[in-house]
């Protein structure tokens, strides 16, 4: 089985959306590199991971751009502060490769207004970064990331958008493999709505008084 | 009860979007103004809903500037081919006022894709040609309107964006009144995920063979 699964470079992956990701991916199944600017910051995260997981596991910490090299799929997830700079630092390694962006380029301190980049998302900047060579596709932007180590269920559907509707097939079996619904909602010109949504959940969980306000797509049976 | 209730004009509301709200808003007691580019057109479209309402309801058809004038609220549902030469028609009328942006600007043929006009939304359009003296507020993009005339349960959420909270307050409660769930969505720079959200909408349909897809929040406890 394990064999059959890519191996996963979680980009900057020792924050709490990449350990999150890391957890679900790597209980079922998936080899995942924990990457970092530091390699002794990618380790401890693997080693906080290990607890939690069983021993069959396949986790490894090492730097973004050892980890872009080794994997198959690339999941980023950083501040957008760090956003351009992680993806020059592993374009070499990204070509021909799939780059799941998490990244929501929200502007502190005015986190519940949208704010887009010139390029209209963080999912179409990291595309001029990487060039067509690579295929960037948006995901997991408007989930709370505390369900995920504590294997709850994730009351929030995942919108997938991106450059290539192979790339977004990819990328959907990624969001169930997480435990989450998903659904194909496009190309990346629609990256713009899924990012922005999370300014309009944070928004909401102010005005609402709630911690992890979501969206559910209706009218489309599910499985 | 209904001398309360503030006097609706909707613009361009001889389409199935303006005639569904009307039809809910009339039977919910509010005094309702029918406004189009000719008259006839207008009355049409009143005699049309007054065969499915009751007698004491109060509908009445005219051109876009006689209903902007009449009213206390403003709701424009046109074409975005439209938008910008009906808002220049009303200007003058809708000073002090609400207006209710429930135009998507999509682009034919690509609908299924995001493209927004250069002021950001259409809602930011609309507060450019209205002034500041105009509070712009969307809502009701991401409906079906078939289901407003056939008495059936909405299984969408409202998000409602706009220029002032005030507004958006006010805008909630015609949400309500039309007998759908809506909830406060932020500021007018979140219009962009609101008008977008349909486009994504569109492309759910499509890809999953459906025709009124939909948004439900989750993690907010409902009244």
């Amino acid at each position: 089985m394990t064999e059959a699964l890519p191996t996963i470079a979680i980009l900057g992956g020792t924050g709490k959306e990449g350990k999150g990701l890391a957890y679900r991916w790597a209980g079922a199944g998936y080899p995942i590199l924990i990457g970092s600017r530091q390699t002794e910051k990618a380790q401890s995260a693997v080693a906080e991971l290990r607890k939690l997981l069983p021993a069959t596991v396949y986790l490894e910490g090492m730097t973004n751009p050892e980890a872009a090299q080794q994997a198959g799929i690339l999941v980023i997830t950083v501040p957008f502060a760090a956003h351009r700079a992680t993806l020059e630092s592993i374009r070499e390694y990204a070509q021909g490769k799939i780059l799941v962006d998490v990244t929501v380029p929200l502007v502190p301190p005015k986190v519940s207004r949208v704010q887009m980049p010139p390029a209209g998302s963080a999912a179409q900047e990291a595309r001029e970064i990487l060039g067509e060579g690579v295929e960037v596709v948006d995901a997991f932007q408007n989930i709370s990331y505390e369900h995920l180590l504590n294997d709850e269920p994730v009351e929030c559907d995942v919108l997938v958008v991106g450059s290539s509707k192979a790339a977004r097939t990819e990328v959907l079996k990624l969001v169930q493999a997480a435990g989450m619904v998903g659904w194909d909602a496009g190309t990346i010109e629609n990256a713009v709505v899924v990012e922005g949504l999370t300014s309009v959940l944070i928004y909401l969980n102010k005005q609402y008084g709630v911690e992890s306000s979501g969206i559910r797509i209706t009218g489309i049976p599910r499985d």
